[in-house]
């Protein structure tokens, strides 16, 4: 079958042979993946990973130890967890001491004609979700998770740090809870289509006061989380969501003497994703920036890397 | 009346006019009042306070507009608080954007025969409560704060950082509510008083495995926030207590990939410390160290700055 694969620094199509699902595995014909800025990290050697890239997909069981699942359309959570370790048995399988991950450690991902995971994280996909909507799933998932950490009040005034695919689907999720939901960003496009939710928008540089009791920090940098210390009311709550290299400086004091709630946020609840989804709550088709088959995957990359663009797939 | 004045950077006793309440006020005479970190490091100049220290006391209302309150004993709570700002109105008090705080920002202390503070802001003591006992009730209603933001499980693994007079007063709180509370410390006596409680405890250096859902830093320094991360287990708590001067270099993807809460913890319910203390729940005759006459505060002061005393307290 043919794959995009992570081998040493260079990133290309091979032919390799069909993987074979473990006794616990579905084996997935996937149709389509969705490129995330993490497999762009992992290509330039982030998490030391070798193998074949891509963890958002949406594809069709072909083979599963349970015969009712075969031929379904199905979404997979990315976390494989050993669930035998003391995290896995305190119900905290995400975190698992030994887990491996879609594409980003120790298995072949989802840029594939093929791939397999446990069934157990696979979630069926109704029949009214386009594949081009399903495989935002695992995006919005991570968006969704910010509610099962933070009671949203509607007189929550919330502002998003960051306007790339992540801080779009943020803004539209909590958008759904509070009246009053703000976006700053450098993409005016970007910022147009979440004003037509009702969100407010400033650019990126733009002097705002200090008046908000929730900031979901997703500018994917540093700064971001400085510029969400300085927005935040006293005992308000900062979402972090961005994952970067290295450390930074944080006044400590200043969270003790404010009250401050820091939150770290990862992966979600992919069955509340696909409700979402199915009911049409959030707008994911404006998101999609360009749609590619998966021997293009040089081009889909290099438009993905590009400043500004959204989400970009890959078809097969 | 004779007051305990920080002047530049010297403190004295000084004979100085006995203050008059303003009308919202009640003019209180203070019985005892307690030595805090916050009052040494004051004397060394931070927030840059100038006049009479201490923000922990006991004493009798000699003077209120509403005469109910004349003769009552009362402790008052520090943060006295404008009531117009749009924190005070959003409830948010304590974080009042104009606050003064009684012996830190521009109010006078307690460390005097008489201090004035807003009616508003006391709270009568019970005839069963010792003058040494209602003294605590500021250092332990900082100790309960931390249950207003955190739900204790009793199956929760808790650990306490630090064991001066605040991880002492914690570790004890965080008993009542968990069977399984480790505090780690420096001082073997402190470390004594607690595993008489059913509380585990080690001495700073020990080394230990991650664990624990909440972890309370109370050490008062940098490294004790670094120990929290490595020791708190995915999706666990840690809570902050310690404010110091400068900024800490923290791994924030650290944060997002674990899904760490992080809760900057300060003041806390006066109501719940009283009701605390008058049911004997907690062991405050223990940790006092010293008892002088407020004419021999310099030795008071030398005692609570020594490496392990616990509380001084200045009697009048």
């Amino acid at each position: 079958m043919k794959a995009v694969v992570l081998e040493g620094k260079d990133v290309r199509v091979k032919d390799i042979a069909k993987p074979k699902p473990a006794a616990d595995e579905a084996l997935i014909k996937v149709q389509k993946a969705g490129i995330c800025n993490t497999d762009l990290e992992l290509a330039k050697g982030y998490m030391d990973f070798q193998g074949i890239l891509g963890h958002e997909f949406v594809g069709t069981i072909e083979y599963a130890l349970d015969p009712s699942w075969v031929g379904k359309r199905v979404v997979g959570e990315i976390n494989i967890s050993c669930g035998q370790c003391a995290l896995c048995r305190a119900g905290l399988t995400k975190h698992c001491a030994h887990r491996d991950v879609l594409g980003i450690v120790n298995k072949n991902g989802a840029f594939a004609e093929y791939l397999t995971i446990p069934l157990k994280n696979c979630h069926a996909i109704p029949d009214v979700l386009s594949d081009r909507m399903a495989v935002f799933t695992e995006p919005l998932a991570a968006a969704l998770e910010i509610l099962e950490s933070v009671k949203i009040d509607p007189e929550e005034k919330v502002l998003i740090l960051g306007d790339g695919k992540l801080g779009l689907l943020t803004a539209q999720v909590m958008r759904q809870h509070a009246e009053n939901v703000t976006c700053v960003g450098k993409h005016p496009h970007h910022l147009d289509m979440l004003e037509q939710s009702g969100i407010v928008t400033h650019e990126s540089g733009t002097e705002l006061e200090r008046q908000f009791s929730v900031v979901v920090e997703a500018t994917g940098n540093e700064n971001g989380f400085l510029e969400a210390l300085r927005l935040v009311l006293p005992q308000g709550v900062i979402v972090l969501k961005s994952t970067f290299h290295g450390e930074s400086r944080i006044d400590v004091s200043k969270i003790v003497v404010d009250e401050i709630h820091l939150i770290g946020s990862r992966c979600g609840p992919f069955a509340k994703a696909i409700r979402q989804l199915e009911r049409n709550r959030i707008n994911v088709e404006e998101l999609i920036d360009g749609d590619f088959p998966l021997e293009q995957w040089g081009e889909a990359f290099a438009l993905a890397q590009k400043p500004g663009t959204l989400k970009v797939l890959l078809s097969l």
